[in-house]
């Protein structure tokens, strides 16, 4: 009875074009296979494009919110959890979510993918380069790299036909 | 878009079978009135009686669980958000929920209800004692007391009529 | 080794005179007792009186505070947490002393007086009615009352005596 | 009158003899200059070790711990800031440091690093490789390297000594 979630982490105000296409179109299948999304919740960047493509094609959006309020936050949401703890909530993206897609980088994008690991969540890298793909697999082996999102979404599906939770 | 979300708060293991009885139509009610439908997620007293029922009537479900994993979560809820803190996951409840609605009263209950007219948020009372009722009242004079079920549905309605966030 | 840390909650702007006075006593009793204290950290009604006075007394003083900067905290703090989580850092007040005493009442204060019943610390309510302490009384029958500042001191004494954590 | 708070994360059960003794070294030179250490508590690894000698060298330490108990708390610990928000609270240790100091690298580390970049709060990186470095460096181009010890900390006297929070 409980759906599936996604999360898919991203910069916000610093995300390059092709970030924000990427994760459209992430958004959008994601929201085809019938799985939830679940971002950071503002409406900039990565959790924009992802949320507004979701939410277009029909999905459950959920964005779990830095503020105690609806500021900034996307207006494609059907779901905001409103934390008011800042950048602690992003533990919660992480515990909440079945898999776990960074898509483009920084630091916040960076301090999500490591509690992926520490909460020992399958982790996806999406649109990344050699550096930081380095930096994850050390961290652990298991992460798993994406050429594109289809390939992700492929992982994903495999990732879900093996629960470990 | 954005869902109207509806908390309703509650004992777990020390609640009354009144209190889960006038959840279980409480969480009905809210399911009948295309509302989400949020609690703390145990699969316990409170939460689960509204939980099941509301599920059951076809609602949308979330619980805001105090663990990191789906242990003690209940089986009726659609979304299931892990924070890993315990009750300080208490606030988000509150900030998260449109309208709450405390059904029961101990020491859990009394801080979300607490923390709801220090967020600012509409708090209905149902199923209090006098007591309880009076404490609250003199925190906040805005605390609404519902004397069943349906007058507390009419006075959400009433309240997300006249909005004010 | 470790400090014996004394939590003492109480309103900010709604602070009346006699909270002040009664916490800037406290303060000044928990200082020269040895123990630490804490408080939520701001500038204002209980949290400063009762901060500067354990400082001016010479004692080491510890605010939890809502915001991730120093903006409104006491400027009598000596280590200032920051947890930027609004209310839900009132949890961490609650947990990280070894017992709470709530000197005045508005909605944040209730919560942490509830929260204290929920984590099984020894709370003591000081300065308070009639209504508020059948409240409190009946979520949990161990909670102390303490008619002046000099009694709770010597409840807290006693229940430090008797460790049971 | 606040007391300068230098944040030293690292890791726990992984970590190596180096970090364990680096982490003392560090911990030594942290009283020594009068600074209050912060540590995530536990007792195990680069927390422990930074802890134990600091509290040896006469300094103050504080924890900032993930449970809601002692379990597994370092003895050597002044101030036990119990959170019960599991790696919620690798945000808390960050903000409420002056500096934070990365001493080794895993996950949690990693989590720690990442977010005190996103709080624009100094970062000293110490015995990290190549890939971390350059990871880091490029989430922000501040970030500092010291090549040992005593290089940390004359880093850390020249950021306190230019003040910008």
């Amino acid at each position: 009875m409980r759906h599936t979630i996604i999360g898919v982490m991203g910069p916000g105000e610093g995300a390059t074009g092709e970030d924000c296409n990427v994760a459209a179109t992430l958004g959008e299948l994601i929201a085809k296979e019938g799985w939830v999304l679940l971002t950071g919740g503002r409406s900039v960047g990565v959790m924009e494009a992802a949320t507004s493509a979701a939410s277009a094609a029909g999905g459950l959006t959920i964005g779990v919110l830095p503020g105690s309020d609806y500021t900034n936050a996307s207006t494609s949401l059907r779901i905001a959890v409103l934390t008011g703890m800042g950048e602690a909530r992003n533990n919660i993206n992480v515990l909440t979510s079945d898999i776990v897609i960074a898509c483009g980088m920084n630091s916040g994008t960076a301090s999500e993918a490591a509690l992926t690991i520490k909460a020992r969540r399958p982790l996806i890298l999406l649109n990344q380069d050699h550096i930081t793909v380095s930096f994850f697999r050390r961290l652990n082996e298991n992460v798993r790299v994406a050429a594109n999102v289809q390939e992700a979404i492929r992982i994903a599906r495999e990732l879900l036909s093996t629960p470990t939770r």
